[in-house]
């Protein structure tokens, strides 16, 4: 008999549950306004009926499925079952747990967002199901998760996994963290734009003012998409940018050595050329170079449903 | 009845045994050469003839101890028993713990020395038995050793734990490994010389060069001396550095957030007060500040031993 789980990935606007498979497949999905402004359980509460709700859309008994797993945006105690603190959810020190178990007996797990969706790339997705993985995401900042032996890092009370605070020039860029130097500020796809409206500045001459002439804004994509025209201001910013994103991984690599790592997140949208060029330099300059194994950089497969999936992971 | 264990600690000059009680208490020790230039069968052969002979000297049974741990400073991999390279012992490819167990019965395990001395110091030393535990050694180099859920991680292959080869500098110093801007570039007691070389050079008023005169040289001590006697140049120096160590040790945190981080080598034996201001530096700039736990930074307190009680620990 399949055994069947529920994922429920929780965001500041909305929360999304799916109903999934000890394979990983979603076999149908839902979704509910989330409005943190209100009470604690009344939002836990509307964690459970979605996620009823979404079992019986799948025609199975909610209080028959395997198990559910959440993830929460913020600091999270998976141990403790509590949301130590989370600024889109307006949770401080919440016992999500305990208030979950009010309403059900089946078996509840809970982690960071980001956490579950690093779990559920590794298990389902891009990781291909290998045991030590990592994925970084490059979106506004740079978010990182750490499956070690399949398992989550964590970190004490929830509060590790920060390696877009990694510090990869020491007096460097300012970060939105208030430090300098942090890798989000150089390899985010806000480092990003930031980076392209030097180069625009400097470059009166390079096609990218006509890009952001046509697209109206300065983006994440404009770099790129005067590099692929051959355009040598956008060259240099691309190549730069690859330059700050492999660093990190290449710091990555070195501590822990995963089997893989996964890039996700806006810039990753760019495409498996831009996956392949980070890996060239990873290769080149990690520890040890070739006589160490260097493992693979790909693009992350699930999308939006890794949060999902990966919840419903922390309970299979 | 107490349980004995043998931790083997093995360099490229000697080797060095020790009969150890299941507190991590070293009962007896005992050394030998190594004379890596023989085959390797020669070597592992006097390996298990110091355990059977250390054992013997404690008053115990070799076939009886419970188990024997071994040390080596090279790229290992644990779960297979096999030393992938070691230049030390002019090992390359070599099944350790097959060769070794031609000779007893005792179940053996295998690690990286400076990996075995992170679990000595986290489990018996100065980590006080705390199951997440970094320990960072400030000496030619800068060592790492990372203590997960009571555990070490070693990486795919046993190449990882290289978190001196963190960048902190992107196209900072050059580091011997080849690339540039590493931690340990910066950390290591040989950057400290460096930079206190620089100073001179800079400071020609500073009382530097009455330390570098009365001690015939330049050491890692020679700043930290002149600062406590409240030279300018010599504090400067040393600020500089506190920053670099700290540096790298609040990348550790924002990944790991680890329950203690431990730091040995030869800098360390500077004193608490060096690792204070460490400290001080780490709590005010890790991740999240004082809303997150930050993990008090400590002194090493297991010395030369550290490696021997970690390899026996290996075996517990």
């Amino acid at each position: 008999m399949t055994k069947y789980f529920i994922g429920l990935d929780v965001g500041g606007m909305s929360m999304k549950a799916g109903l999934v498979d000890e394979n990983g497949k979603i076999i149908c999905k839902d979704t509910c306004v989330t409005a943190p402004e209100r009470p604690y359980a009344e939002v836990v509460k509307d964690m459970y009926e979605l996620c009823r709700k979404t079992a019986e859309k799948g025609g199975v008994d909610f209080e028959s499925v395997a198990g559910v797993g959440i993830g929460i945006p913020g600091t999270v105690n998976s141990e403790k079952g509590t949301v130590t603190y989370s600024g889109n959810l307006n949770f401080v020190k919440v016992g999500v747990l305990k208030e979950f178990a009010k309403h059900t007996r089946v078996k509840t797990f809970i982690g960071n967002d980001a956490n579950c969706a690093a779990l559920g790339e590794a298990r389902f997705g891009s990781g291909g199901g290998k045991k030590n993985a990592i994925l970084v995401t490059l979106g506004t900042g740079v978010g990182t998760g750490f499956i070690l032996n399949d398992r989550i890092l964590e970190g004490n009370d929830g509060a590790g996994a920060e390696g877009g605070h990694i510090c990869i020039r020491i007096n460097g860029e300012k970060c939105t963290c208030g430090e300098r130097g942090c890798w989000e500020a150089y390899a985010s796809a806000t480092a990003l734009i930031r980076q392209t409206e030097r180069a625009l500045e400097k470059y009166p001459d390079s096609i990218m003012h006509d890009i952001v002439k046509e697209m109206g804004k300065v983006s994440g994509r404009t770099a790129f998409l005067a590099y692929n025209k051959g355009d040598k201001a956008g060259a240099k910013v691309v190549k730069d940018y690859v330059k700050y994103v492999a660093c990190g991984i290449i710091n990555l690599v070195n501590v822990f050595r995963p089997d893989v790592i996964m890039i996700g997140g806006g810039v990753s949208h760019e495409g498996d050329y831009f996956v392949k060029m980070v890996e060239k330099i990873v290769r080149r300059h990690s520890f040890g170079g070739s006589n160490n194994k260097v493992p693979p950089v790909v693009r992350a497969s699930l999308g939006n449903d890794a949060g999902i999936i990966g919840a419903a992971a922390l309970a299979m």
